[in-house]
């Protein structure tokens, strides 16, 4: 089918996108060629818009459109606090919360000896330059809790002992969690991190 | 936080596809930007070049890149036999499966009087004049085992009674099915339509 070679690519690269397999892929495209007008051609568009513009903050690691990202360049935000994140996706988490108001730092990853993924690679020595640089008096690791996130929050923590203060994000019991559906690591971390009321 | 504003309009209009949501849509666009020298800036032309020339085929309603799409210009395809579904992902479907050799008629819908949907809307009229100007000899309705569709089914039958074979998709115990997790509408048909063997 000489004809639709051009669809059945599109279908097989959307197919490659994270979340989307090839049934879901054909249904989106389906769905986009009905209404090209209103969603084909802009989504194109934007795509392209966003391919020749988007770049890594040259500070933070943040995806932007500018060398160096709004949450950077923001005179709201307080300078001296920086939350380390290990992706983007969790710098986009923490804002859909709203209650940080420092900076971020974006790793890009984590310390793993199985993967040879070691400090460099993971954006760590310019956290420990931005620490000099720009007067941080608190540093909020806000990394995943997983093993390769915590052995990378604790590389870190050695890193930075001593120059500046260290938090790490609280663990227990999540909102509208139930006991029942928890795993035992969390009802002992909760239980150990107590609180009188 | 205006300059990633293009970033933010990506993410909206990839969570409108089918499949996805705000969140698939967030993960399926970072990854595009992180590869978007493999993935975006592709997507993007390939999603250009199908906006800019899918079209719905003027014989049978299939979508493609000319006025007459592959499968009713293709001579290797039988000119007698007309499959009529209500969708073209029903007629992917079907050429997936390999096994029809004929040409297709796609509906794009069902009757439905709630939604004051009539033949006219569903290219009926354009089905009887292939009955009288291609000589078909069997119509096979492969219209989705729903009321709307058999609805459908139906009315197609009536319209051409007399002019041509209509046949229909068998029911009964799809391949792999297990009776206990089939309705009892199926399993009925099924006893109905029983074979010796």
């Amino acid at each position: 089918m000489s004809s639709t070679r051009d669809i059945d690519k599109l279908i097989e690269m959307m197919a490659r996108l994270p979340g989307l397999g090839p049934r879901s892929a054909r249904r989106a495209v389906l769905q986009m060629i009905r209404k090209r007008g209103q969603l084909l051609s802009p989504l194109a568009e934007q795509m392209a818009k966003v391919a020749a513009t988007a770049r890594e903050c040259l500070n933070c690691g943040n995806i932007g459109t500018e060398d160096i990202c709004d949450i950077c360049r923001s005179e709201k935000r307080a300078t001296g606090e920086i939350c380390v994140v290990q992706d983007v996706s969790d710098l986009w988490a923490m804002e859909r919360g709203a209650v940080f108001g420092g900076r971020y730092h974006v790793l890009g990853g984590t310390l793993s000896a199985l993967d040879d993924i070691g400090p460099e690679d993971i954006r760590i020595p310019q956290l420990v330059a931005r620490i000099e640089n720009e007067q941080i008096s608190e540093v909020i690791l806000a990394l995943n809790a997983t093993v390769d996130g915590q052995t990378t929050a604790h590389y870190i923590a050695d890193q930075l002992d001593g120059r500046v203060r260290i938090t790490s994000l609280a663990q227990g019991v999540p909102i509208g969690g139930e006991l029942d559906y928890l795993d035992d690591g969390t009802i002992s971390a909760a239980l150990k991190a107590r609180r009188s009321i």
